[in-house]
């Protein structure tokens, strides 16, 4: 089969012909329909520090959002059948440590990673444990199943700060955080301030439903969104900028008794005042990896067949498997919104 | 200033002049922009059973729902100034008891209501505590400011089942039901279930965003729900029927672990199965008692200044104050929704 | 190997020598240190209505509490080993439902029992799923270890109400009762107000820390528990009796804003008044059906395990599995706490 | 009156006759049977950076946390009475801005703090808004009553953690760490790790309940946490050292989807790698800046009655009040734990 391969250290990736993969127990084979292009592909594609120091053995398959279809159970697997139309949570859990045994396997202390530590799914079929394939509904095109892994981390955020009827704002407005935008819509958030430095992708953020988009290099976001709210803050805001000075911005801005829900990973640490920023303002901040398996992945599912979650605009381009250095090249600009490898 | 007065036991109430209120400590004194007719003035009005055991002192003022102008301040008032646009709520706390010191004024051990224990809104003017009276955004018209009170009630129960991305059934579509299916609608609800006896009332649960309506004269509903979500059963629903066979209903139609939010009064005692309706199904049941003070206020003001949450079509008329008999009339027939009169 | 066998309908069972099991994939075989009767074994025992009509098949070794140590793997066991000091969830989940994939496997949509749908452990040994087998601390003695099933649904119980500070009630003071109070305890409850109709139970419900104890054939319970709290009402209730008067005084003695965790099963419909006892009262009623798997394992491990939760006077008679018949008159009568079989 | 008044800038204050104070609307005077020295007493005291920059207007009476009878009502005040034994929240909320009408009056927006921005209670009377004046229980001693302001923040920070059961750690064992740890104890936690540089403070948190006590000089407190729990990490850590450094390793120490209960107030920025500390781990943090009122005023008064909160301890010196000055050296000291000025 065919499949974009991380060959060895250094710049890039080669297409080529590689075996089939075998199953073992508790595994599924899937056709894979679509996938996305990820930030953490882009790190090991391009062989950055990050990628370096994440005990990565290459060579290996590229790839972790995938929609696909089941074309073979392995021994043991028995919530699923051939034929299934599934997506994919990148989190393989070991199902035996404290958090698996207590409701969270979605942070397993053993967590392995779809496509980081195992081969991935820019592929024409990859192999992946059962329990990591979920079903979904026909009526989510493939291309959109291909990004609902990232979706998830978006709704979940949506649903950690309960944004019904609230005013929240969104900062950082790559994919994650423009799905976060569209989940917030989908929720009933009352105000959305989307809040980034490029205006290509606010404009985004304005088609998906935000009320007010915010170019964080033009005004000061802070003081933006207090006066926006008359003096008294945003009920919560959701980072997924992954930067410190907007995070800090976000809390200047936040109401006492505000949530935080913390997606984006800085690069360097953040420095934060405790006593203003979060003891005297009762802030309470929620890190959040991920989905929570399985619960996310309903109430997402749920959403998009009922066509009351729109992503459409998220998704930028559309690419063959093929093509993969021109979608890497995009991806790496930064500029666009998802894009779609289709094997 | 023109009044409608319940005088005496028995039918109906007159309209006459009456003495303008005085202000007491506390209080301010509003001039009514439009009132709705609820259930509980049409108890007073027909003189049923619950008014003759409900310690209700003639002659009364009637009506509690309203919006209004404040036109005077009593003594001690700060929250509020002259001009202020206002709608009530309708229990008045205490400020002592256990439930008032421990945030939850809204179920005030000592609770009275305005319209009922007080003189009410059918009128000119009214006089009301000034802790009751809730600034509203100038979007709001006056007539959708009238039912802000029971409209509280349905965001409140949305707001604790949390309904977003889930499959919930809204059981009673009278103005109560319909308006939580408007907020249902408005949080992003993946499926919404409105089940009613009368086919007008849900038509217009039909055009408030129910995704199903359900006539449980015509079927059983419970069964028509369990299929509807593939055997699952719906994550929650929302009884504002009062009937204890259409609530036995929804708990049937109940899946494991999933929760009810009772607003509804039946009118005589509801018999269940604890064991196979509550305690193997893991149901949490809530009961609603009108809007927390007044974080659903807040929820719900926000909502409707983005305009997210239309209950236009649940009110079916707009009269003249000196018209309420025709209003308590068309109410009374119980097939229409939400009457206003506009002083 | 011994049995306590089950082997036709009428009241009864005999001792006598079985077949090994045989383990299948994902079973573990147990060595039983200490078994306990519970209501369930009651039922099937005395072969009542209860039991005429669960289907249970016939013959069946009883019993489903237990404290054991692991002997022998099934194929594809990853979670346990050879030597592993255990308890059991009789939970018997399937791993596929919506329950299953959404964190409530403790209420799986198509949960079997232990000891109810298969073969049980009144015996020297049995095979159950090693999803069901819990590891358990040395320093938790085998009887005790035999009780944690049901005792973990009293902890849920306690935790589901947030006793730590609170002024609850603990209705029937049968073992599962008496465990709730212990639970109260350990949580720190400020007052526990212990009720039953058995001034034996109520004795041990002293013992372990009820502040109160209140013999409901003496006095109003409700009308007791209002006064004891100053007319404030109890902040919550756990019903352990499934007796529907015991349970509507409950619903008295309850507090505006209060909660209530129902495990009782009662024998008959509750009749309740909807309106007063739950939405004007706005209480959260919350059904529980035994343990979560497995949070609430943890809690109640941790505290036996620092001695912080003592049920030592819940168990009041241990004897040797062949005495079972002595052992199933004492629970028949009602009046002690737990007994405990020792294979 | 005699009171101590801090009169200029520069360390120090002055024990004189001062007039008695005139009551406002809303305000009570209370005689004051106990004052207890807290740190901001100590800034202002010494007159610090912190206090220069506080707008605290000069001369002003000194103290903020006591016990005391209400010895006469200002206009206009219901829910106390002359006679009543109160204690204090130091936190004057203004009732009218979105925090105060949203159920959060505890970190009101304008929020005023008794005995800084107003007279303190380190005199023979004090006044003070009766909505701050909480009614005690006459079984707590003066004395005790002194601390409840303190120990409410100590009492809400378990609440929020939902420590029973749990493995939890207590950062810092001044007194507000030493109740935590009393909290802790009395809502059932199941491991409790005391943390801090000073064997003596170490020595009484021992006494109230501390499963272990880690002196960080001495050891890596976070590696010897997560060896205490197997490797897992701990459920939940409370900060009372507003040391930087020591929180994170408190960070370092808690395990997958822990609790965070921020109370101490860092001098200096926190440093903190939001990826691996917060995002993967899935940390959720809490700002607590005092006690809700009064949710945790009824608690903890509860728990105190019922005698089931053990802070004798934590008081280590009883002084007149014209011994303030050596009650502030020892204060300043650090080493001891309450002092008590008793007019």
């Amino acid at each position: 089969m065919k499949a974009i391969v991380k060959e060895c250290a250094g710049i890039g990736a080669v297409l080529k012909d590689v075996e089939m993969p075998v199953l073992c127990e508790g595994e599924v084979l899937i056709k894979i329909k679509a996938a996305a292009i990820c930030g953490t592909d882009q790190h090991i594609y391009v062989w950055n520090n990050w990628a370096q120091n994440n005990n990565i053995n290459l060579p290996t398959i590229l790839g972790h959002e995938c929609s696909a279809e089941v074309v073979e159970l392995g021994p043991g697997v028995k919530n699923l059948k051939v034929g299934d139309y599934v997506a994919c949570d990148t989190h393989i859990p070991c199902g035996e440590c404290y958090q698996c045994r207590n409701g969270e396997q979605h942070i397993c202390q053993n967590l392995k990673l779809f496509g980081v530590h195992t081969n991935g799914c820019f592929a024409e079929y990859a192999k992946i444990p059962a329990v990591c394939a979920v079903k979904i509904p026909e009526s989510i095109h493939p291309n959109i199943g291909a990004v609902l892994e990232p979706l998830g981390t978006s709704v979940r955020a949506n649903v950690e700060i309960q944004s019904s009827g609230k005013n929240i704002a969104v900062i950082g407005c790559g994919p994650i955080g423009l799905m976060a935008v569209s989940a917030a819509r989908a929720f009933g958030a009352a105000n959305i301030y989307a809040v980034d430095i490029n205006d290509y992708r606010l404009g985004i953020a304005k088609e998906l439903g935000a009320t007010e988009v915010i170019n964080s290099t033009q005004c000061n976001s802070a003081e933006k969104m207090c006066e926006l709210t008359n003096g008294v803050g945003v009920d919560a805001f959701i980072d997924a900028s992954g930067n410190t000075f907007a995070i800090l911005d976000g809390f200047k801005a936040l109401r006492k008794g505000g949530k935080v829900a913390l997606i984006g990973l800085p690069s360097r640490p953040l420095e934060i005042d405790l006593g203003s920023q979060v003891v005297f303002k009762e802030a309470t901040i929620i890190g959040i990896h991920g989905r929570r398996m399985f619960e996310t992945w309903t109430v997402m599912s749920n959403l998009l067949d009922k066509g009351l979650l729109n992503i459409d605009p998220v998704i930028t381009h559309v690419l063959k498997l093929e093509d993969f250095e021109k979608g890497f090249d995009i991806s790496q600009q930064g500029i666009g919104g998802k894009v779609i490898l289709v094997p």
